[in-house]
């Protein structure tokens, strides 16, 4: 019995995007409890830890001199600055993570999206999540909190604009039930897996089977 | 309540390739059980219908004047020779069937995908399914008939010839159990169904779903 070369996969990102008030934070929780192979990409930021926060787990809590000098290093994946604030996505744990065939879940905006697709395309995965319809969208802006109409109406802008990248995304599911929209990205991670280019040795396997 | 534009979806062309021995048959037939959605490719050829074979159903059967005329008029998506006889997929039924948003499922080999991957490689998802080991492909070989050594050396040969395509196909799957297998090929077609660029009508969703 000839005993074939071992097949195994590179990991890849899965980046969530969509507005807020889409269902987006559930679908990801729901996927990581669902799924082992996937963990949440943890980032790194200047801002201090809020009570409760732990170091490594929700955060890689940096300096700002550490910042700027992985900046000047290439060494983040995407990052950015948001009020007086920077966060980055380290590259290293990501790349062992995806070499160690594991999958890293991303929650980050278009913008996010875009340096991600410049650093590291061929691993990466990007789902859009849309709400199902504009009183359901709507309704989840407004129940978030007792906020004024012209907070609401921020946010429907804010939401606005990032849906309007909506084309650059590789998948789009539109979030009529969490349950199935759920599924629908399992489903997408189940293929992505069986991408040629994700089965690592597949070549040696072949020539295997081949006799060559 | 506003109403928004209706998405519905293109459909997909699924082309199933494998090495004879792989277990490719009995995944297409379960396929096509489990998933309404999906339609098997009916080719056209020029050599007589057998015994209950029906025309429309199994083939459609043509003459070799008809076949050359609609290689000219570029009806065919892939067509080649087998020894004294013609085969070709016509155009018109598939176009018809993916604009209704079926998916068209083809059972060819490498030279067909080529052509399909030459005439519709937007409308294509090619999966290359692999036996699991030697002495399974062997196995199967084998076990189809009372067959000579040479003939079962002759067809080792052509598998072996027909896997050094894989390289030319999306997704890989190895078939170490069918139930497996079928399961790996719905979630590839539930993952390829939600691909943007298969979602019709989603540009005019967005722009209502933004208050354009």
């Amino acid at each position: 019995m000839t005993t074939l070369p071992t097949v195994h996969r590179r990991g890849l990102m899965l980046v969530l995007s969509s507005p807020s008030g889409a269902g987006k934070t559930t679908i990801a929780r729901q996927l990581l409890e669902r799924d082992s192979a996937i963990a949440m990409s943890v980032s790194a930021t200047t801002r201090s830890p809020r009570p409760g926060e732990v170091d490594g787990r929700d955060y890689h809590f940096i300096s700002v001199e550490r910042y700027h000098r992985m900046v000047a290093d290439k060494e983040f994946l995407e990052h950015a600055r948001v009020f007086d604030n920077f966060y980055g996505t380290p590259r290293g744990p990501v790349e062992a993570a995806l070499a160690g065939g594991k999958d890293v879940l991303f929650d980050i905006d278009w913008q996010g999206t875009q340096q991600l697709a410049e650093n590291a395309r061929h691993d990466l995965v990007s789902v859009f999540v849309l709400p199902p319809s504009v009183a359901e969208l709507e309704r989840r802006l407004r129940g978030r909190a007792q906020d004024s109409a012209e907070v609401v109406a921020k946010r429907m802008a804010k939401a606005g604009d990032e849906m309007s990248h909506w084309r650059e995304y590789d998948y789009i599911v539109v979030n009529n039930d969490v349950e199935r929209s759920v599924a629908s990205i399992i489903a997408i991670l189940t293929a992505e897996r069986l991408k040629r280019d994700r089965q690592v040795g597949m070549s040696d396997f072949v020539s295997a089977l081949r006799g060559d």
